[in-house]
């Protein structure tokens, strides 16, 4: 690719392939923040599902803030790929979680799209470099995965393929910080990328207690939303742990705690706690807490629990 | 046991074993509650450490709401172990995760505590069968597992040994909801109760991550605290995943996405998605969202993430 066509802030226009739950989500996310969005779908009732997604999603959208000029009516319904693409300036790909399926419909993508726009896949798992195989200017795909829904959920990881440009990457990443989201870029390829790794070995754990009788679904969900699930959106597992070795933080929690690892806690196998991996986890969690002390620590995950806590029973109150 | 000693919403003296991070967080919520705590701790320095976590925890539980005659007065710390059991109604004990020492001092306590009075364990993972082996009484205990700070999270997971009489189980599940906790009574030892081994399936995955160079620290808790970890305080794993199957729930998650267990997306294998599994997760979640429409758990998702990220804007805001 000679040149991107657009700055990654001056891009207005966005194509939606694919608008199911996860690519209704973007088109919502898109229009929300002002986008100019041309949405593509085989299923027959596509447009009346993804119209009504989108407005099922407003109210929510409306109370965050919607950007200047948004507007539902931004939305077009394409009747093919091809027409859908034609004027965009950013690509966002949406379809079902099947390798042939979206080594197909990436290459249809990118033969239809104007050379110089980047071309997003949100797949949950599949790494770009197995996905871009059959596209004729692979260089300009990378992975944009999001959360679901997406027009809330702020997270989008971007990664690119083993032929995908470097520059590729940067513009994405850019563009989905404009566009109101907030990225991790991941320097290589991991299969399902970092947010699914953790949430999927939840997930497998919780299926095999169901398996076998060690917890119902109501516990499983019920232990999260009551238990850890309080503390996760103000501090992630890392600083959650850094907070249980009290004074003495993430070392003395691994020193501590450490023999647990070979706990059958989950049927997940520990890795070996060598020193190298103690000392990057403490010197990971120091760099965390940006000079915060453990007191300072504790005082804002004891405000945000509290704070989540009282949004939870303001909304559980509102719902019944 | 012939009789237990007081109806769980009577009692009203509570030891506390242990006065580290979990045992002092205990010692603050039972105040917070109008207990009167007697704790004990072999640390030279414990009262003082003691006395400041509490203090430190203090605007907190008051701004949540002390229950009447709620005072840091009704605290003292015991010189003797005996001495602070010799009174209870209640003994809660939180000594380091050793087994050994769990043992040793659940002996003791058994031994110096009154008849009929349960006497429950913070144990983050042992079960109770190998923990009261050398009790004389080891039908009055149970595990009462809490999660970090237990003066504000909700969760308390019970469950009993094999010499564990069924009726110290109710009268502790009983005891500790009237105590303002969110109790989860299992009716069989798994090796971290149930939301331990859900977040320990996470820890060790974001282990791995960090020892392969996979993720940094960093990236790991912003994966989770602008990811999913915005929809866990309100929808577990389970319900989280029945909204992303659509309209079809968890029945079209596990046929549309079950296939993607076989991805190595965490270090987790997965179990077999057997049809009785799916139908035991299917059943669960139509059971959990107790007649609600995926549209409306969609809405309260949306109202509870928006919920959650406003009330983490705040406090971010406030902490700058």
């Amino acid at each position: 690719m000679n040149e991107y066509r657009t700055a990654p802030a001056e891009a207005r226009r966005i194509a939606c392939i694919g608008a199911g739950v996860i690519g209704g989500g973007w088109v919502a996310h898109f229009l929300a923040r002002g986008y100019e969005v041309t949405a593509w779908d085989p299923a027959s009732d596509a447009e009346t599902a993804l119209r009504a997604l989108v407005d099922a999603a407003w109210p929510a959208l409306t109370r965050l803030g919607l950007a200047d000029g948004a507007s539902r009516d931004n939305l077009t319904v394409a009747a093919t790929l091809q027409e859908a693409v034609r004027h965009a300036e950013f690509v966002q790909e949406s379809v079902p979680e099947d390798l042939e399926l979206k080594r197909d419909v990436l290459a249809r993508i990118d033969a239809a799209t104007p050379a110089g726009v980047v071309v997003s896949s949100s797949t949950s798992g599949y790494g770009m470099t197995e996905m871009q195989q059959r596209c004729a200017t692979p260089e300009r795909l990378v992975v944009g995965h999001p959360f679901n829904p997406p027009y809330l959920v702020p997270l989008v990881e971007v990664v690119g393929g083993e032929r995908t440009e470097q520059r590729a990457v940067a513009w994405a990443a850019e563009f989905f910080e404009v566009a109101g989201k907030q990225v991790i870029t991941m320097d290589r390829e991991v299969p399902g990328f970092i947010a699914n790794r953790l949430q999927e070995a939840i997930w497998r754990e919780a299926l095999h207690m169901v398996a076998e009788g060690e917890a119902t679904v109501e516990q499983i969900d019920t232990s999260i939303t009551q238990g850890p699930g309080l503390r996760w959106p103000l501090l992630g597992p890392c600083l959650t742990f850094h907070l249980a070795g009290g004074q003495g933080g993430m070392a003395h929690m691994l020193d501590h705690f450490g023999p647990s690892l070979k706990s059958p806690w989950t049927r997940l196998e520990a890795p070996d706690l060598t020193d190298e991996l103690r000392d990057q986890m403490v010197a990971g969690c120091e760099s965390a807490a940006q000079g915060r002390s453990i007191e300072d620590l504790v005082a804002a995950r004891d405000q945000g629990i509290i704070a989540v806590m009282e949004a939870m029973n303001e909304v559980r109150g509102s719902q019944r």
